[in-house]
């Protein structure tokens, strides 16, 4: 197998993943610095001739085909690399968990007993799968770390708005960026390298790692404890000292990072969702899926009058956050709660509860933030995966791909 | 007149000036730091149960009304402002000098028999008619930029992505910005505070101005003397002392400001405007205007394969802007190279080109540092007016309304 023409995909594996909308081979434009590795793209990123769904039938259904790439598989195809499918998302993206009542769930290939996570469910598999080597998606409150997490495998937020979002359907402007999930570091390493493009640029060395108090405490104790021995191993390693820090520490007010969730960030998500998707919605009347519809109506009762005092504290946390990122600082915690939730476990009120609040609440930091996060899948909890994630600050993305190459490789 | 209810728009006046394409009342929800201000809104950005025509009656045409209004007219809405009706923007808002073969021209009421420059005709027609004390607009290569200084009105560019899209028609994404045109500096200062959230932002004092050498050099004689007369005397009284640097200078680089447009942002706009509305043009063959079937016969000869190149420079130019700005900076420009070109002028390959390159080389300087640029109505040359600029570091737009408003009120 020479480096440009990968082999083409098992169907029997493409079929027990559950990953995939479509599988085809989009050949590179060119040689590169991506040169032999695969790719899928979450169905919310436009692939020229083949329908986006969106997770959504009906989306589908009444969307032409659009007839040119995004701008980020377009940079993909021009550095080497060779795009195989597109993956299965989650209805409209609006979900963490990965059961889409359409389009399956994808299987989550270390816990074939539980979920993947989503919304970029599809990505995470095929890449935990073997199916590809990274995979592109989106992720706006947590649709890449979250799957990436529970798969076990690398996913990368950069800072928001850093890769284009040409060709990628609009879902909440101040808040979605385009990422990557991949299969390890380096491949991580050398795809975020290209879409950010951030060759030239200089970076400081890494001086402190800061554990956030408030994702831990809201972490089930087997993670909390794994995640503490990992980080506290890797830094003894490196030589850096830990330090401890809780959200009001790091805002200079009194705020917990649930209280930044919940009277911030989600309702910026939400009013914006109700512009992009939720008009619509209301136009069409498509037919939804029933958690879907279930999650949809607290969006229909919203007060947009209300949230504009969540637009400006959004506004002075993303500050506050900053200005605690001095040089060369990291900033530590589980990227997720808790391991996958069994398959159909999300099915009562007290269950989605406390899966979407406790998980929401530690991807809210970054997403307040507007940081750059990676996900590392180094936790393991009762046989499943959990990421151990490392955030820097706002446009600090290169920093944080190279601290994390030291911390890993010493 | 009470402040909460403006008095109804004279239709006479509304009709002479041509910036509208509807006229209504939108009631504020609430009193609020806008209380008796007016306001229009740019055609490209959503009020609820108004159909947006992007400037092509083809779009609206196939496009619902929206429900919701934009987040941007909710946060103006909820401030105590009143919106008083829908204004032109060019086809597609791609242009830059304000005529509509659809909606017309909107009358430049400082110099009638001269454009208003585009895309938020409407914006500044409609407040330098007195219709209107602010519009909100977008920019992506100038359009509030050149309108205003074209029209002798107040407008700001804030920085990228600070004020919310949602229920923004995408244009170009990783470029496009939703800012305001304004009747004096103190409703652009009170409007662009509330819509940034600003307002417990610390700022540091104005320490130097830089004027841009490369944008005086393009600027007609005239512009560029009253331009180097009026900062000279704001700088005296200030007691600040100036400085010049040329673009290259700034990047620590060879490269002119022209270049910066033609290899770097150019090529990222036209690739991220074919991703949205050159896909949906392809798709629905919509009867298009004479000046925009030409301009995007140059979008569908682009080599995407090829942008890629200036993908990556776009970054590093953004890095090497921001680097250049230490606190206190302010760079100082005229807004546009010429004063407005006289209606149907803009009618050879040769003016078009003059008028585009000159005015998208001036443009792309904070468009490329995602910088905001306040334009100042304070030139007049042969009795026509054109904007002053003044840009500051990308993030810095509360630091750059303060210094102003200091600058101004020595």
């Amino acid at each position: 197998m020479s480096p440009r023409q990968p082999a083409p995909l098992d169907p029997h594996r493409v079929e027990a993943s559950g990953a995939f909308v479509e599988v085809f081979s989009l050949e590179p434009f060119q040689s590169g610095a991506l040169d032999g590795l695969c790719f899928t793209v979450k169905d919310n990123i436009h692939i020229g001739g083949h329908r986006t769904s969106f997770g959504s039938p009906a989306w589908r259904d009444s969307h032409p085909a659009p007839l040119r790439n995004a701008i980020c598989v377009d940079q993909l195809l021009a550095a080497g690399a060779t795009c195989v499918g597109k993956v299965v998302a989650d209805e409209f993206t609006y979900s963490l968990d990965g059961e889409n009542p359409f389009y399956g769930t994808p299987l989550n290939a270390k816990a074939p007993d539980r979920i993947p996570g989503g919304s970029s469910s599809g990505s995470a598999s095929s890449v935990a799968c073997g199916l590809a080597d990274f995979s592109l998606g989106t992720d706006s409150g947590g649709s890449i770390r979250v799957p990436a997490s529970l798969c076990g495998v690398w996913g990368m937020r950069p800072s928001l708005h850093r890769i284009s979002e040409a060709g990628v359907l609009p879902f909440m402007p101040s808040v979605s960026t385009v990422g990557v999930v991949a299969a390890d570091f380096e491949i991580l390493r050398r795809v975020m390298t290209l879409l950010l493009r951030t060759g030239d640029e200089t970076t400081v060395p890494m001086e402190r790692i800061v554990l956030l108090d408030d994702a831990f405490a809201v972490a089930d104790g087997p993670v909390r404890e794994a995640a503490e021995r990992a980080i506290g191993e890797l830094a003894t390693r490196a030589g850096i000292a830990l330090e401890r820090a809780s959200f009001s520490d790091i805002v200079g007010r009194e705020m917990t990072l649930s209280a930044c969730n919940e009277e911030a960030l989600r309702n910026l998500q939400t009013m914006e969702f109700e512009n992009t998707v939720g008009d619509w919605i209301e136009g069409h009347r498509p037919e939804l899926g029933f958690a879907f519809s279930m999650a949809y109506g607290n969006v229909k009762s919203f007060d947009r009058g209300q949230a504009m005092a969540s637009l400006a504290l959004c506004e002075s946390l993303f500050r506050e956050i900053n200005r605690f990122f001095r040089a060369g600082t990291i900033v530590c915690f589980p990227t997720t709660p808790t391991v996958a939730p069994l398959r159909d476990s999300l099915d009562r009120p007290q269950s989605v509860w406390d899966f979407y609040g406790r998980t929401m609440t530690t991807t809210s930091f970054s997403g307040t933030g507007r940081l750059p996060e990676i996900a590392a899948p180094l936790l393991s909890v009762d046989g499943c995966p959990v990421g151990l994630s490392f955030a820097a600050a706002h446009y600090e993305d290169a920093f944080l791909l190279k601290a994390l190459g030291d911390l890993l490789s010493v």
